[in-house]
């Protein structure tokens, strides 16, 4: 079963934390490769990232992609996502877990910028 | 003459602050609308927004579109940015400042996250 969980960094304002949920839904919806999709939380909300991944695994997920959803390879990226993930997957180290190149690394960001020039 | 600024956080880590450099430089590559295109941090880099904006005007800018490089509508984005842009626009009457929707508004983003899990 494969499951993919978005991670942010989590806000104070909680209309923040929303957004991310909802493009949660949205890339459900769009998603047709993946059983599940959730998100958890750097820090500030719930779940957090090893909660995210348990809930993950008890609800039958052999296969999780981690997707985090930053705009640069920051310390959070490198350091702090990896080291919340590693006491899990030591813990199940039957379930695959893979990170994804954070958002801020697709390629497609310069043209999705030019999209939003449309909108002013 | 129109020009774009790009903003984005600013961050203690130089090279993140070169991947908005960077996407700086793609999107004047990708983009035929606009005659001149920068990039300005809230914080932690230079240029500051104020003088982002002000070489802009220097450099002949008569439309400024300002593209908030962030995820979500927090408090830089809903605040800090228009309190930043605002003795610009005072100061230069004569030239049209627009902000567009940041990033993280752009429907494209969870298609994007979707793009990104090929990346594994």
């Amino acid at each position: 079963m494969k499951h993919v969980l978005i991670i942010a960094h989590g806000s104070r304002r909680m209309a923040s934390n929303n957004e991310v949920r909802e493009v949660t839904r949205q890339f459900a919806l769009q998603s047709h490769d993946f059983d599940q999709v959730s998100c958890a939380f750097l820090e500030l909300d719930e779940p957090s990232i090893p909660q995210g991944l348990l809930n993950a695994i008890e609800a039958g997920a052999t296969e999780i992609i981690v997707l985090p959803y930053f705009l640069s390879a920051g310390r959070h990226v490198s350091e702090d996502i990896p080291a919340q993930i590693a006491p899990v997957q030591d813990a199940h180290p039957q379930v695959d877990i893979k990170t994804a190149p954070y958002l801020g690394a697709a390629s497609a960001i310069p043209h999705i910028l030019l999209s939003q020039t449309k909108g002013v």
